[in-house]
């Protein structure tokens, strides 16, 4: 018999990748990849992933609810459930959503996917092309761009400022689009508390880039996986809420709100879409036992002051973190306060040395999300913007007592990185 | 502000799905998407689904195992864990198949995915476009076939025998693409006790098999669910360990071994195509819970013995099929006895009406899979092939004391059917 070279997975690997895959390149690995959380030698203190406290982690909870669903439920739990997965839980996410988005919402209205990451995916291999135009924001979550990117659609990016997206500059880039005869189809955008920027899209600009979306004939994916962490007055209305369903799909997540790990999200739109989307997947679904499970848990108003506790840590851990940075960094960086969310986005002084920073970050022990990282969609169309001058803090993760001596150090970095020009 | 219509996502699902949706239709509905087992009403006995019986999953010891991981890995278990999927679990599965593909395996080998369903989508993913011309078999699991499809790629059936694929249909096909010009990419094969003829191939096909796939550079896919349930003699060696891994990808499951709702099963191959499915994929993992409680549960031989106990009620429960077929329904439909997995393939006498055959069923109380839907592939050159002539019986989920009266129902159907010619 003829035999394969034992390297014969090199010429396959050379000559036969899809494009897809040739387009993606290698698998990420960023903030929230699984990759960030060093677990030997001596840890930094990790500002980096967008990661819950652990201490939120309900683990008796969850414990107890698995327990209770593969009793009570035995079979149901450990048998294919569907491509659109758990009703139980769908059921839920109508009833919690329905009050918050002010629009009548049933189950019919959700399919559940691994984390916002697949409800993303699913979305868009259900709806784009190769040469389809994209709009995103920049800066924006990395492993969401390369989502889109792997489509082999146009990605082209608008910048966000210290209102969340700028509406004028996403429509002179539909004006353009137009000008070259080209549909935009599709927005992807984080309107709340926004991942890395931290900033909230104001309700006027709400208003504005819905009528835009409308007579332009773009569909608004809109990501909301920090939505329920607020700390201060109350969100705008949802880009979905405000337009009654119509032309906005949602994307919502419990890695945020619950845990990483459950790895379930959800895709909130009109039933037809939600059917397209249900085509376009080939999983045959989600497990029972851990959808039932997540539904046992949120049950009972479980979910809600689960949510009202969480908040009011990560609130406090916000202060922490201001304070450290107003005593320690203001010389040093600028930045705005999230009203939610995870994370606090720093502007560099221009004294600091972005790679003398790293190096130093690493040697004082305080680990960051570098801003180049979320700079993946490209140009934005304002100039000024220079990835390097940006750092990424999550306050999330790290234990409370250990928020002002990371501050400390990374102080200390960015003190050293500005004397040594 | 204008506003979009109510009825806006028509004009969406009508010009502006992908090209990969387009092609897929509707969702998939048939065997295992969750839709074949009804739950209201006077339910017919089911010889529908490749679900294990009910009987045989293991509640309390999952119960019990995911309460230990929960409470004694904590945020381990509740934190994102990569793309690949939990390591434990992967270096068990690297430690249980080491021995039967008589190949060293180790972790890297490995990527733990929603089902074999999902471990088929993201290798399509990584290595198909659209035009490439892919082998399957004939018939097949109706889900993998739409899946392969969905990528575009032109998709050619080979036809499956008493020995699982023909492997000399398979050569002619393979010098017919020669002829012009075209290269035949993948092969899909379940050569296990195949789904839905409960076939299996033979060591000698394997042979020529591999010999032709790495004459003409086809990489194989060998989806091996059922590979674990055996009644009878050991198996072949899988072409996986035939090959030493080269050319060769194998997907597995524990649908068939645990529990369909765990929704985990894996992509076996050489760790450099394993790195490149990882960069294709968007989902960030499956939840390490569920991994780690899999993973738990199987580890100390657990699994090992219940693969043995389950074998055991199988065996026992294909007998009583065959029993009452033999006794019943000789004269009206052949087939032959599988040596494993789930399935018993009914070839229907010429004077059974399939129309009629379902109806009757209906009005008897006893449901299969009816044969057309697993010719979806299409023309597998044997014009001798009759779709509505098949009929898939699983023996597998049913009650062990239902069996009988099912085969008796189906028996009385059978007769109706020929009798009202």
């Amino acid at each position: 018999l003829p035999e394969r070279a034992a390297n014969w997975e090199e010429e396959l690997l050379t000559q036969g990748l899809s494009r897809r895959a040739l387009r993606v390149g290698v698998a990420y690995a960023g903030p929230g990849s699984g990759n960030d959380i060093q677990r030997s030698g001596t840890p930094p203190i990790a500002f980096t992933g967008g990661i819950p406290d652990p201490i939120t982690l309900p683990i008796e909870e969850l414990a107890a609810a698995s327990e209770t669903v593969l009793r009570r439920e035995g079979a149901l739990a450990l048998e294919y459930g569907g491509a659109q997965g758990f009703a139980g839980l769908r059921d839920w996410l109508a009833g919690h959503w329905t009050p918050i988005d002010r629009t009548p919402l049933t189950g019919a209205n959700f399919s559940l996917t691994v984390g916002s990451a697949h409800a993303l995916e699913n979305v868009c291999e259900t709806l784009l092309d190769e040469d389809d135009l994209v709009l995103v924001e920049s800066p924006s979550f990395p492993g969401s761009i390369r989502a889109i990117r792997s489509m082999g659609c146009r990605v082209e990016a608008v910048y966000v400022d210290q209102d969340g997206l700028n509406v004028d500059a996403f429509e002179e880039r539909l004006r353009a689009a137009e000008r070259e005869g080209r549909r935009v189809k599709l927005l992807y955008t984080i309107p709340n508390y926004h991942n890395p920027t931290g900033t909230t899209l104001s309700l006027e600009r709400r208003h504005r880039l819905l009528d835009l979306c409308e007579r332009h004939n773009v569909l608004i994916i809109e990501d909301d996986a920090y939505g329920e962490i607020g700390f201060e007055a109350a969100l705008p209305q949802s880009l979905y809420s405000l337009a009654a369903g119509r032309g906005v799909v949602k994307i919502g997540t419990f890695s945020k709100t619950i845990a990483t790990g459950l790895r379930t999200g959800w895709i909130q739109a009109a039933p037809a879409l939600i059917n397209a989307t249900l085509a376009t997947r080939f999983d045959m679904g989600l497990s029972p036992f851990l959808l039932r499970t997540i539904a046992e848990y949120a049950s009972g108003g479980r979910f809600e002051a689960h949510v009202e506790d969480i908040c009011a840590l990560y609130r406090r851990k916000r202060g922490i973190m201001l304070d450290g940075l107003r005593e320690r960094c203001s010389q040093l960086a600028s930045w705005q306060e999230p009203q939610g969310g995870f994370f606090l986005w720093l502007e560099l002084a221009d004294a600091v040395d972005y790679a003398r920073l790293r190096l130093y970050a690493e040697e004082e022990g305080v680990a960051f999300g570098g801003g180049p990282g979320f700079f993946a969609a490209g140009d934005a169309g304002n100039g000024a913007i220079e990835p390097s001058r940006f750092v990424r803090l999550a306050f999330s993760y790290t234990a409370e007592a250990e928020i002002t001596e990371g501050v400390r150090r990374l102080a200390r970095a960015l003190e050293r990185a500005a004397q040594s020009e």
